[in-house]
């Protein structure tokens, strides 16, 4: 019987709902996962009825003891969930009234499923945000400790991955410190946003009993509660907001991804990944594959899918709560284990990365890497920057001709293109020298490398309490 | 012990996958789904591989006893599914070779996990496309049958969601059905490009052993093998294609769903949907909620999101394979169940939608929707259609202010604005004359929606066999 | 010869560029809106030179006439912009040298196009945010005093488009006002991340010039120069996140936008907009069509296009600057000028809305508004919340079947579906009871709603320092 | 004035449009565009008027050629554009006024805006289609010559980037022309669903007046007229599935651009793209940078973001014709540039790539390509192929220690890991020999190779008509 059912708002209806309609509809195979933040902004918002009244001592703790083994009874795999009871809100309440009868109804006094999910959610996304961080602050870590013990070893720079100039290994790891520095702070603004009370919203204008907002918010741990109950149940912004700083992020590690695996392909052969974190293939035995990198940078895709998705669904949404909104939990639920893994994964490899700092260095030997270097030598001869371009160019060519490097060519072979060249130039052609020159704020230089790394950890620690 | 575990590609290497990474590369969780096209691909190649010599009658039989075996097995949920062994396909190799022993490990010759998968995808998505093809064909079919007994039946049609001409309710079901007509089309010729055979490209290049890449094709009933190995194991726009036309389609769907939503509002209350379709508040008492439709808006989102995110994957992907790849596989499977409910839902509800005429007839008669009727009548007395347009434009500026429609106003009181204006007018300012009098193909006229339903009867017909 | 018309690169190039692969390849026909902004960063620049003694004083002063005599030709439409010269900053350059001579040449000196377009960016990118900053402050404003003034309005509040409870007009809007305070948030935030300086980076190492990066950042107002070279120049995070933040604002903006094209719809009805922001139809004389909010709600896709645009352009490039990176700027820019116009037509027409308090009060009355007021009523008489929701959904389905609303029905009508409601029920029933019950923070009572806007106002104020 | 300004819909407003919301929703400063197409229209409409009786042959010359006249002077630049008539329609009706007199006001009978740009799009469309068409076939016949030309050339094939079997260089360049082979026939598809006509659509529901939908349509070269009014003008599905396969296109340039940015890296250095479709650096003058694959690559960005725009803004509108549609032109007309820019780059620089066949040979020679017909050799001996794998694994690893491929070790290193192996092998771990072995439909075998570009040129000459 439909009346039976849907028992939580039968009155109105003349038949039952249609199989597929419930099952199509029912959201419990998927929301159960919030089932301890429900249960958690349940005894809060008993606690509260409580204290204003509504609720008496007995009753708040009946229905406290009550969820509290309705919780042992989920964590144990006891628990039976119905998709009749369409969410885990009414699966948690219907078996709480199960257990303690008709006090376990007065429980959803005061509140609304609108409000009640909308406060899950923003509790679960909270934790999950601190997880994320952890991670995070993790592989920034392992990112600065490689920095700072590679901050000597010379490979390429590449734009356009070609090749441009001597870079540090270390600088190079420096960079993507940056990126996820940056991560760091938007999970952290993001944060501050998930962080309000939509509990007291009720259904859409709020609720006649005498409740205390702020009582509430203080036992979950909110910062303040909403201060509009029309937006406090159909906001979204927060599961979005997260998404797109996910989608940043997957972006970051997708880059780092491609240049994992350039270098561990034998054109490049910059670095070795440990076995463990390869795989085979089923049919050419010599293959090792770097299937993590590559399968981060697969996953960037589902992450912006993610959230287009979620913007795709508030758009033009009139207020207040619409049933499109239940398509909200899927992409965020996605989106943080997909970040969460990622991050594991990387946080896992990274420190692992060997370089292999003979080929790297070689191939900075190679592609004329230097050449700006002779160029700036020419300008600090008294040559003007275009001409000296210019000339560096026209040897370049040369080079390429003669299938030499600029290093490689003798003074005589160097001062057919300006005879302002002199001995000193084969200084300023070493790749050390090219690198220890650039020596300011954000520089390649070894020092500069060393001390950038030193400010890293301390902003990483001043932002985490973690060394 | 890795070596054993990793028995597919452990050879090359000297350290267990670390057991977070063999989780997180593990795709068995997921592309289990495909069980039963592998193995029907596995019979196809096991008969081709016989038909060429390299499997005896003997090896043949067992491989293709051993599968129907494993095949039992799974959908009797007695299968004993392994993350430590990847995927689906090693996952039935392993277990077929525990059941005939070293014969079954022949199965894997002359072929690859590369192009086994492609041709596991294809197979689940042609019969996929088929089933969404059978829903499709259902909810068209209802449509028509909706419009044309609503042939008749006058309600406002809207522009800007203003008031603007009277149409029919039939004539505006047969919209919805011309949308979904292409989409139909598009259907069918994605499905072309789906039935190509990847299966023989192996890892990259084809294969060594002298297989008969035309035998396995017509076995599992595909057009033709795929002219180029390469593309043939990293080609992903079956997929992609396939998730642009859902996203038309569930565009469509929320076309359609923003207009049930808004038909079943108090303020417009065109329709009325069956309460089996419905759902209600769990604090409102009151509320009968439009939630099929709302969810489906909601899903478009959804769709839209997984093409998104199969683009992204396939974004600059090097030749031929990468591991990227396998995150090919969720976003098509959503999409086909999101599709494949929705339209469900869809076909079982249209037909159940009654039209409250007496209310679409009253919208249609608010709003000044005859006005341009007025200005052609103008017209046909000779008055320029831009003059006619200004004098109209007048009456409707007094109709506001004495809130009376045109066809409420008395003769006099419209010769204010031209004395062109005659007794004959009134005719022209009816609803049934507004109609009727678009009267040539595509026009709202009820005799043409007539005939327009009867040419989708007949197109429907024509495509799919069915009335 | 593309020796000369290249000549910032032309020494080791054997043939000029293709005539197509010129045009295809220039930037300068969307760049050269940076020229303010790259003439200001070239004034800092030439500045600092000086300071560390690269550049005489005569020359620092040479270069910062040229640069004024340049902008002044570029603002009166005089500069001889040219294709064959790529992009902005080689057009500059080239004029300045062909006025100030060789010196011109020097101002390239310890800096590359890479840092450079990179600085002019944000430049740029400060200023229009501080710009988009300034119109949501104003549209904020006008929605808090427009709530203010409504305050007491009632209207239905609505779920799933379906009355749900009344609430007032002011707390609607400040609904409204809430979401868009997030979004200003959110460009605060974002302005942060702006604020940092790539400049010093050059190419992508750093330079081998004596440069001082804080006398630069100081000149140009940035808050620190960028951590590191490579990422400084390849880094885009900063527009993302922009676009981002556009996208919740557009998905904000299209959400009213829906809501006032279903108020100005003749079914609503409940608000007016003045004829200044609507437009007619060119054959259907009686039109007035909301065209403001309807293509702000259009203009929702292209905002979120350009971030799908943005995200997928970094997407898995390696460091450091790829040519890829030349695409970022249109969206980009195209985003400023839709969200700047979009939050002024906004600004300018939400203190002209009208409401029409008649037709919202009389909606409220309909619909059953205030069922949840009967079952709270109940529950205060001792019934249990799931019991008196059972009894108004009886009273609703009665009242539907006889077509009175809950406040027509009489006592004994009402007293059918429970003896315990009495005389004191038709107080409850009323709209003004039903809004003034729901009073605590964020509820829809006057005095909230009252407060809530006082509070939004002194919230503005200490974020913008206006009233 | 504004009853000027607006004289197409003025009479029924009582204050002028704003004159920033004049611009903000005027269109004809990128609508202008359609200016040949919107009249090509024109002239079909009004000669169908005239055979139908509403024009009379004079009226309908004179119209015809006023509308030549304006088009000259479009063409000549001397057109007076106008804001303040919103669009390129009214833009040319009111011109066509001003030179023809009254006439000219009879042009819009029976015909509507809404119908008309739907019209004008698909005549654009329909032209760009065929445009797209001739550069795609152009850069297919390209690739098709290339690798003939290339089939005997050897190079490694990868998966996961890393070096897997080799292939020949026109079996690589055949597979590339297979995805484009794909996009071609969604691009056929693709027009077949744009040409259909709007044009007697009229606003939304058809016209009172006696058209011919028939002779407009013949007379314009469609298929046939629409067949339901209100879908007719809210249809904007051709413009969506053109950006749709437009993405799959950019996906696939944007895969070969990544192969070319990779094959051109002095890590590859695979092939030589001329000087005249590379540029250099400002700064580093041994830079020469494969810009065009770099700028395709990034542009697939901005066609993905137009597909997402449009599938956006159609989302959730109810019929039929919104304000919101205005913004599908943009995105279009952007997305026609861009492939149309992008496929002439490549059709132009496809031919000129030059194969550096000893650095791909010397590639293939390393990184054990020949590893799987060694497994392979061992299972025709009798060797299980999982057996065989295990074996070659382990020879692997120990090439991998001694720095030597598998063809470089003798035959006793190469019996230490099975004694099946004999002299005979020394020919499958050839190149030339593990190419030729690979010899069936789709396999990289130079035959094969051979084959497939000739089966490639008659498919292309049977779809185009060209050779």
């Amino acid at each position: 019987m439909s009346q039976q059912t849907n028992q939580s708002w039968g009155g109105r209806f003349s038949e039952p709902t249609d199989a597929f309609v419930e099952k199509f509809t029912a959201s419990v195979d998927f929301d159960r996962r919030l089932y301890h933040h429900d249960i958690r902004g349940s005894v809060a918002h008993a606690t509260m009825l409580e204290r204003v009244g509504v609720l008496t001592a007995n009753e708040r703790d009946a229905i406290i003891d009550g969820l509290a083994e309705v919780e042992r009874e989920i964590e144990a795999g006891e628990f039976p969930w119905s998709v009749k009871l369409e969410d885990v809100h009414m699966n948690i309440e219907a078996r709480l009234t199960e257990k303690i009868g008709i006090t376990g109804k007065k429980l959803h006094t005061g509140r609304s499923r609108n409000d009640q999910v909308a406060t899950d959610i923003r509790l679960y996304l909270r934790d999950e945000i601190d997880a994320v961080d952890a991670e995070l602050t993790r592989l920034r870590h392992g990112l600065i400790e490689l920095a700072a013990s590679e901050a000597d070893t010379i490979m390429p720079g590449f734009t356009h991955l070609q090749t441009a100039q001597p870079v540090t290994f270390g600088h190079h790891l420096l960079a993507w410190q940056e990126m996820l520095a940056r991560d760091h702070e938007r999970l952290r603004d993001c944060r501050k946003r998930v962080n309000v009370m939509p509990l007291g919203a009720a259904a859409l204008a709020g609720t006649t009993y005498p409740i205390d907002r702020h009582v509430t918010a203080e036992l979950l741990g909110f910062e303040r509660p909403a201060e509009n109950s029309l937006d406090a149940v159909s906001d979204r912004d927060f599961a979005i907001e997260f998404a797109a700083l996910a989608s940043l992020l997957l972006m970051h590690l997708s880059r780092m991804s491609e240049e994992l695996v350039l270098w561990t392909s034998a054109q490049f052969d910059f670095i070795d990944l440990p076995d463990r974190f390869c795989t085979g293939s089923s049919i050419m035995p010599q293959k090792k594959n770097p299937d993590v990198p590559e399968l981060v940078r697969g996953k960037t895709g589902r992450v912006y899918g993610h959230l287009m998705g979620l913007l795709t669904l508030m758009k033009s949404q009139p207020l207040a709560y619409n049933k499109d909104n239940q398509e909200d939990k899927e992409p965020l639920f996605d989106t943080l284990d997909t970040v969460k893994g990622c991050l594991k994964a990387f946080a896992d490899m990274v420190p692992a990365i060997e370089a292999k700092s003979d080929n790297m260095r070689e191939a900075a030997r190679r592609g004329f890497s230097t050449a700006t270097d002779l160029a700036d030598y020419l300008v600090r001869k008294g040559v003007a920057f275009r001409d000296a371009h210019e000339i560096v160019g026209q040897s370049v060519a040369y080079g390429i001709a003669q299938k030499k490097d600029l290093s490689e060519m003798s003074l005589d072979e160097l001062r057919q293109f300006s005879d302002t060249i002199g001995d000193d130039v084969f200084e300023v052609l070493t790749l050390e020298g090219s690198v220890a020159a650039r020596n300011h704020i954000g520089g390649t230089a070894p020092d500069q490398v060393r001390a950038a790394a030193q400010r890293a950890r301390d902003a990483l620690q001043a932002m985490t309490g973690e060394g």
